[in-house]
């Protein structure tokens, strides 16, 4: 008997939807690209569950074109409106919170995007609401891709470029905002240092459980840190690092054949019933309940 | 006193043309990017002479919207009509012939686009006659990079960058069309040889006028190249060979503050006498006179 492969499973888009149901309204989809379509054709009930989080497989960049969705990414909370722009790397975690009934977005997923590496790293995100003349840019590179996606003649690399000139504008339309920001927002030290620790906890966070691990790599004392995470966030360092271990424990429950001690043992406990303890006491269920409920 | 240092000069659209009398029009130009309009909106006797060859300063990326022109590019005759896309890098030698009156064309130039120079090195250009979908393409990312240069908040390196993914994907759609006609057309070997002396003679003629130096390099006979010359091109191999030093010396006599002895010199004759000569045989005139005509 050859010995299963533990994984876990990044999620795409074609994961979570029937996709061949909404080729016949334009969406596009092939194995290299990834996929193309307006989310105003797909049915609430249909996309992605909320409450359910995965980490995603493709690069994926979007502009919402009406309605509200609210989704937790990376553990920051994230309210997606009109001309919200969007752009996650691979291996982004995602948790939707909620969508309006009206909600719709030009949505493009893409498995190979290198060039994008070093512009967003892994946990980071790009996130803003852009101008009425940013959104129409990217609506017209948005037709354009479509277009170029409908000729059969047309190569996946040239797709490819274009959306990342795509990606390259949106990301320069945001630093001129930024830039011109710089004066008024001023970055406090409190501000910064809150998001050094978020960062932290996004790259370490399933391991390390400890506040002195963070405030040690911070070079502040636990006490400090927790006051100014605190005040900036409205939550404690404490609660943060549970909130990421919880979120880490439901993906592997949901999107990996792992056994829950081994899920323990991946998330820094030094056993399961540790583990079981603490999922209870977050979650208000078994790890077990958990995974049947959405099986 | 300084020395005059001796250069030639690379004309660029804006020693051509009067930009600012276009921007009105919706031309957009600025120094490091270049230009981009409708030629549309440029009156005939404005442009550039005809039989006044030059060396072009930058990338020109061009799909002609209506009307005919003809242009000698790198030697070779180009007939441009509706969906003609046409791609030439820096140093490409230009000599228009002719337009009609009803000539237009979306136009871009562009100073740096050095990831293109692989894809058509000097010497070389992208020429072809586009399909429909092709051409609205092209239309596309036009309207696309026009919208970008008119918002002042967009940096030069995202519209280069979209530039760089029209040139890709119209290099990618002619390749496309090559490789559909490649069983039909089937290069035969006579063809072969005459681009390879074409392009040989791009590179090397301005000094190089023996036919022995060409069919050395392509290991044939000087009579083998001679006959396969003549029979695909119509022209003898001498013919092209004075054909592009008259060509490279009206050049020079127009673009450069080189004296003339010093471009028959550039152009490899032992003494000014026997290019003297040569050029007044060619085109009936003296270099002088030549140089006064249009001066």
């Amino acid at each position: 008997m050859t010995k299963k492969i533990k994984e876990v499973q990044l999620i795409s888009i074609s994961d979570l939807l029937d996709i061949e149901k909404y080729k016949e309204n334009g969406a596009y989809f092939c194995e290299r690209f990834g996929i193309m379509m307006n989310l105003g054709d797909v049915p609430e009930n249909e996309w992605m569950n909320p409450y359910q989080p995965y980490r995603s497989k493709e690069w994926r960049i979007a502009r919402i074109t009406s309605g509200v969705s609210k989704y937790i990414i990376n553990l920051q909370e994230h309210v997606l409106q009109k001309n919200t722009i969007h752009i996650l790397p691979p291996g982004t975690l995602v948790m939707k919170v909620s969508q309006s009934d009206d909600l719709s977005a030009e949505f493009l997923s893409i498995y190979d995007l290198d060039e994008l590496n070093s512009r967003i790293p892994q946990g980071h995100t790009l996130y803003y609401t852009a101008d009425e003349e940013t959104g129409l840019r990217f609506h017209e590179y948005y037709k354009l891709i479509l277009r170029m996606t409908q000729d059969s003649r047309t190569p996946f690399t040239s797709i490819r470029l274009t959306a990342f000139a795509l990606a390259e504008d949106m990301i320069s339309q945001q630093e001129e905002i930024q830039g011109k920001n710089k004066d008024k927002i001023k970055l406090n030290r409190h501000q910064l240092l809150n998001d050094q620790f978020m960062e932290l906890l996004n790259q370490q966070g399933t391991l390390k459980h400890e506040i002195r691990f963070y405030s040690d790599l911070l070079f502040v004392t636990p006490n400090y840190l927790s006051n100014v995470v605190k005040e900036i966030s409205g939550q404690t360092v404490s609660w943060w690092i549970n909130y990421m271990v919880v979120m880490e424990a439901k993906m592997l429950l949901l999107h990996s054949n792992l056994q829950i001690g081994e899920i323990a043992d991946r998330l820094g406990f030094s056993n399961l019933p540790f583990f079981s303890r603490f999922f209870k006491r977050e979650t208000g269920m078994t790890a077990v309940a958990f995974q049947k409920q959405f099986s």
